[in-house]
């Protein structure tokens, strides 16, 4: 068995067992290592992005990374964006990245680079030197290294830049996986200060374990308790809601919104979330963004059992059994007429089927949270780093960790286009994935961002770059020329129609929303 | 005037004067500029990938810099792949990446990370903490930067990391451009010692400036006189060539073909070239491409003035004003039936047009550097890097620096795919581009190499991972989804029609060669 083999066998035994792929010569040994362990199965994509959002879509499903394979610097590099994503939502992942042979490298070989500085842009743990005997054991480091909750925004992404010769030369056998460090308990005394400040001026912001159903719960049963508020942060990168699901509130978006949000809140309470800040700066604006007089106080951090925090401030406060407000069971009226965010929002609320998941990008997409509140029960999968084209790769992601749930990808134009490619691994592998895509022929947000530069008037040439209708993208053939049927259509009951045959028919869709 | 209008106007008064832009909010003070700024072109792309491609063109054509336009470190991200490949043709470019006020950074907010590792990637020079008042000198430095020709591979990218705050506030105005060092000159006694070296023997290796005609025309004539060989590297940047021009070998890709190829060769005599090495290592391969008991000798590095080395050789040959060997007019015979590579090569050779600039990739493009050397005077823009998907977004940059002439791209299947969104700008800039797509429905060069690993047949699962036939990609609608008209042809009449028709037609064009 070769160190490729041995890796590829460790990785199964241990429960990893999809590889996103898009290999050049540098992983062949890889490849042949797939070959070789049926046990693993390879995805294939035509662009390293896919691989990268793929991988961050199933790891946010199962809680266990996928693997990808990727085609040296240039071919990380592609896959950064979505990695960049992947690391705000803490996904667990591990990257295999091919690398000429070490005694290799000293030639200068046209696809030589600086690969490590890449992948320290997106990786919490980096190996580069591994050899055919090490790489084994170096697979499960990284595996476990990718299930090992971090402080601030360090990730869970792990990265292998396995030099060539460490695949092909021999190796003993498989390793065994560490155990994993579980995520740590805050202390009594601080549940105590903290359930003991606890008021109707207090709001509790939820984010990562925060996410969890049992953590919403306790903190639903807190906040009837106390009178306090609560809310998930702007960027979740998952929420499982829908009727009977703990409610609660949404952090907005823009600097103004979350301080309106905000007013009154005497102590902000961070249940593993972090301070809100603005997502961008802007001239004579606050960053950060927490009233003035208000104080914050952390639960928990990002890397912290903010589930079992909240649960021991419920228990503290003797409302562990305590009734949790549960969003209710409804159906928003579906729009006619005129195609808008509004008509598409509701649609996707009225017909959302049981066990969907949504995974949703820049564009229109996010105003559907709201209505979906009262859908059947699902999986919302958000964009986490404002990094764009995630929503069409993460669908394959999660489609396959999930193969019998449907899943929607809410896409804007410009967001399909950086990783249009997913449409064909959709295609490929017969994915049960419906993309909606909001065509607006334009870059709407960044019209939006230069009118709040203080200018009144977007200047020709300004307008021009923010302009997606010259020539205008015809999403329909973009989708087919790749295997996936496609749907225009303009109207609130067209997309209404389109939506419920999409949902019903197995294997990808595609319904251009032309608004 | 803030910071970025000091940036632009002092850009366009050195003759930078095009931006390749994918912006996002953080560039929103960029896209002001240029909207101010009417002499810096705007040139939209969907995808970062096209803007550093497109550059790279156009800076192998003018020899200047264009900009780009990226946001963060996701945006640079999506550039890297074909920066890599400018780096390794030393392009001068110069990237502006938007970044958060440096104030900002400290909040963490999602797009916020470590942009500076990522940039040295593929830069030369980086500056990240630009001022206001700094930022018009530090943009010419990046100019500068981007014109110096370095030593070893380390390109010729300045990438400005530019806090959004340097660009909103208040600067002095325009900067000027700082004197560029010229190459170095070698010394007398290295000419006289490589000149007395000099037999039938010995081989010349030609690459960076020596790949330039009056170098390449002192090359030959030193041939003539000495009778040894001469030969340009496997992966040029930019060759002019065609009848007329100065004709020369060039070195194969495959390391038994290189060893082949310099068989017999006592003296390899580099010129602005690197000491040949295999493009991957393979176990019981030599990496070091030169066969036993061949002496390797420096005449230039790549960063020297090497049109002056080899003409200062010749003038001690005295051989300056002598004939030199010029490639002969000739027209390749057009194929009849079924489409091939060699039929594709033929009709490039006869058919192209005076002037054309050829933008090569992975897929059977290369095939046509010979039959073209006998057709009108050309340039040839080759893959450098080995990072695929560079011809599209190449041949965007080369139109756009040299609108009179024809673009010829020519692109595998696989490698298409990486940076579809290019025949969109080629299309919105109304580009004299046609696209070649070599559709054989499989990563052909990895069946290649994988058979190269002494496996003699591959396995059903690998199999998979090179086939792009499931579902079959239809390229005609990937180009029509963006506005380029194309064509599916499966002979070589067909074929060759298609090709004259596009070259007399202006405006883009796809030809899916179905092989």
């Amino acid at each position: 068995m070769n160190g490729a083999e041995s890796l590829m066998r460790s990785f199964v035994a241990a429960g990893v067992d999809v590889c996103f792929a898009n290999p050049g010569t540098s992983e062949m040994h890889l490849v042949q290592a797939i070959d070789a362990v049926p046990e693993m199965r390879g995805v294939l994509a035509l662009f390293e992005g896919v691989c990268t959002g793929a991988a961050d879509g199933y790891g946010r499903m199962t809680g266990r990374p996928a693997t990808t394979a990727l085609h040296l610097g240039p071919g990380l590099g592609n896959g950064i964006a979505n990695l960049h994503n992947a690391r705000r939502a803490a996904t667990p992942i591990i990257n295999l990245v091919g690398n000429h042979a070490l005694y290799h490298l000293d030639l200068d070989a046209p696809l030589t680079s600086d690969i490590d500085t890449l992948a320290k842009n997106v990786s919490s743990w980096i190996k580069s030197d591994s050899t055919a005997e090490s790489l084994a054991q170096d697979g499960m480091q990284a595996l476990a290294s990718s299930l090992t909750a971090r402080s601030g925004s360090a990730g869970q992404i792990s990265t292998m830049i396995i030099p060539v010769d460490a695949c092909w030369s021999p190796a003993e056998g498989a390793a065994d996986m560490p155990v994993v460090p579980e995520r740590t308990k805050v202390d009594e005394a601080l549940v105590r200060k903290v359930a003991e400040s606890l008021d109707p001026g207090s709001l509790i912001l939820l984010d990562s374990d925060g996410l969890s159903i049992p953590a919403r719960i306790a903190a639903n049963r807190i906040a009837a308790k106390t009178g306090c508020r609560i809310s998930i942060g702007c960027f979740p990168s998952r929420v499982d809601g829908g009727a009977g699901l703990p409610d609660c509130e949404r952090l907005p978006y823009f600097p103004e919104h979350v301080l309106g949000f905000l007013k009154g809140v005497k102590t902000l309470v961070l249940a593993g979330a972090q301070t809100p800040a603005s997502f961008f700066a802007y001239p004579d604006t606050p960053g950060v963004l927490v009233p003035e007089g208000c104080e914050v106080s952390r639960l928990s951090g990002n890397h912290e059992n903010t589930t079992y925090a909240l649960q021991a401030v419920a228990e503290y406060l003797g409302c562990i059994d305590g009734a949790y407000q549960a969003s209710e069971a409804g159906t928003p009226e579906l729009r006619t007429g005129k195609l808008s965010t509004g008509g598409i929002s509701a649609a996707v609320g009225a017909l959302l089927p049981e066990g969907a998941i949504v995974c949703t990008d820049s564009g229109g997409g996010g105003a559907a949270f709201g209505p979906t509140r009262s859908s059947p029960q699902h999986t919302w999968l958000n964009l986490t780093g404002g990094s764009i084209g995630q929503a069409g790769p993460v669908a394959i992601g999660a489609a396959i960790a999930c193969p019998d749930r449907p899943v929607l990808a809410l896409i804007g134009d410009g967001a399909c286009m950086y990783t249009n490619q997913a449409f064909w691994t959709q295609a490929r592998e017969g994915l049960d994935v419906t993309t909606v895509v909001f065509n607006n022929a334009k870059y709407g947000i960044l019209e939006t961002e230069y009118l709040r530069l203080g200018v009144n008037e977007i200047g020709e040439r300004a307008a021009d770059l923010f302009d997606l209708s010259r020539p205008s993208i015809d999403f329909v053939k973009v989708a087919e020329s790749m295997g996936v049927p496609g749907r225009a259509v303009s109207t609130a009951e067209d997309f209404s129609s389109a939506l419920a045959a999409a949902f019903v028919e197995p294997g990808p869709h595609l319904i251009e929303a032309m608004l």
